[in-house]
């Protein structure tokens, strides 16, 4: 490993362990139940939480490297438990760099029930393009979940996928998207059943639902010109 | 520009940046969801939030200047996505001095079901005068989404409309008010939604409502020759 | 007034600029909406929050004092718009020598149906001795919500009443434990508004009830000998 | 009572008065309303919070030490009033070492229904290997709730139980296994309440709930040879 390469990757280890606490802020995670994980660019490796830890503990130091099959390269502590998904999607989606998984409560329900999140306002139409889909059950251990994401968020606009009886996945060009991706879902999650608990939620017609999308996708936030928003 | 507009765009800046911390408070908010603006008084032009920029990095060197057709005059961001909604308030309501828009979940969950928040408790009677109403549907990007909240709010005393599908815009004399509004709408929208879930709410005799809302508009709070509330 | 008195009535404004914070600690209030006064021993005063002033700003200073007909007596803001009602209970009930309101979201969509909190869990019969009362719709300006807290906590052990349409009253030997109600009551009015909406909450017999309330209010917490509990 | 027993009572004082602070930090409890215990190895000894203090006034100081029949051998305060229960499970239960108890919402919203929590997420699955039991309803004052704990534990793998018309409690091998079951507890409690009202939870077959369980238990979290996650 170069220096070059050892920067970059001492880098990810901070903005991972950082980014964790945006999971605690917005309330997507009991205990040591969520994790953020980003790909190395240009290197077979991803950096990920160390399992059962907890967030307050969570620094760079702690943060772990595994190889794109999981297994650990570097760093004191065993990888999280759900490593092997990560390492699937990093496989399979290489625009992918980042992932996120929370058993957040209101997107948890909607997968406990197995029912996708349809597409009833308009910031959901903005980051999802759509509903939010559902993914298969599948046993931890294995390729199933990872199997499970990458095929089900295939055939979707959607940066999330509800895996069935479990919890939520999301991914982004790098782990500050994906767990963007993680905040919103839960916020639309529950948006989306106040709404259905309320009354009869209003669908948007598909042909505005294609047009906040595209919009949101091209102008929305500060362009590379401007200065980085953070 | 003069000077004394300089400092008072600069007193501005630092006020709505600050406004902000009462959305992420209250929870009105998920990522950069959220925005507020002001109206720079006696001239054509508003300050507001910079698109896609986090809370935590909003200070008054972000807040930009727009004119009131949502064009950048001053700063160093793109302005909110939101800024051609906002302009077009001002443009219309020179009474009103602040504008916020929320996607706050409870206010959301009714603007999806296309349905106004009936007017059951005292605090609405107070605050809004009646039920919170539904503006309709629109697209972002042109005026559509100024002229649903104008035409909306100019049938009833409520300072919040919900825009069907999409989420809050309230207004107030500045933009403290219309901070206020945002807040007290999802608190009445959370307890109507629970009162809805619950049983039967008790309506208000609109004699009682009328009462309720003039007592509150003229007696509540600090009065002028008292020192200012904040 | 005498030295001591004043000393006292400062005592006093400071607790009850602090016990604002469990308040907002716990999610009762939005903006300037709910409030806590205190009787002064032996003196016809109470003290009580400014009305509409920003729970940040709240400190000794801001407190004011009244009469118990709701007139100021000393401070330099107007007293809460819900002063009259706070005095009414004072003259009316001897016992007492603090009050609470609040609007807290589950306790006033009980309020908002006009059905009383059923006593389902042992943590309302510990506290409550039984159902929170719902008391009449009342206009605030006069003596109608005062008589109405009053007549309705009168059949009932609950030092909670809910105001229907409006919100909660509780009442206690001193500031603190009225908060303490207040506290109480929204905390039970949601895991009762939880447990409606989830199936079939099971009774409990009334003599349970009765054996519950009984040694919570003779034995629970620490005794007079012990240091005090704070 | 020699030096080391000293010792490990300190250190457990402290460790007891800072686990409080994961159950407000997670919204577990109200006021003074829940509590942890943990037993002193090799002793037959508890330590415990005291009875109606603020948890923000709890420092290793003010936690008492009783003996496993709950009557007070050390500390300055009077015990909890729950300490009888907590008592009683560290006599039938020898493994256990930690004891926690509150009325965390959502979980008593099951248990005023007297509705064992179904299993319909792996999380679930993972902590408690199925549903999480109903035990019966018992008054508060002799060993009716601690016979009822250990006799519903007896029959299920949950480290937790709801306690009918009441709340949780919890065990673990330590008072912070205790506490993360509290807080599991509560967190599978919401989201199986949100899935129940939205539509139609879709249940996990037996072996897999079996699966997910066995590999937890043995897999999950830094293992012996690791740094000790905290």
């Amino acid at each position: 490993m170069n220096t070059e390469t050892a920067r970059q990757i001492r880098e990810l280890r901070e903005t991972v362990a950082r980014l964790h606490a945006e999971l605690t802020r917005y309330g997507l995670v009991a205990w040591t139940s969520g994790n953020v994980s980003a790909r190395v660019p240009g290197q077979d490796l991803l950096v990920i939480k160390p399992s059962g830890v907890s967030y307050d503990d969570l620094t760079a130091d702690t943060i772990v490297v595994c190889d794109l099959d999981g297994a650990l390269v570097e760093g004191d502590f065993a990888p999280s438990s759900d490593t092997a998904a990560h390492a699937y999607v990093y496989r399979a989606m290489p625009e992918v760099g980042g992932v996120v998984h929370t058993h957040s409560s209101y997107a948890t329900a909607w997968a406990a029930c197995g029912e996708a999140i349809p597409c009833h306002i308009t910031a959901q139409a903005d980051e999802f393009g759509g509903e939010i889909p559902v993914g298969p059950f599948a046993l931890i251990g294995g390729d199933d979940i990872g199997k499970g994401i990458v095929t089900t968020l295939a055939g979707h606009r959607s940066p999330a996928v509800l895996m069935r009886n479990h919890g939520v996945f999301t991914i982004g060009r790098d782990a500050r998207a994906a767990v963007k991706a993680a905040v919103m879902c839960e916020d639309v999650a529950r948006t989306a059943h106040l709404a259905r608990v309320l009354g009869q939620p209003v669908p948007i017609a598909q042909a505005d639902i294609d047009a906040l999308y595209h919009r949101y996708q091209n102008v929305y936030g500060q362009q590379p010109t401007a200065p980085a928003s953070s």
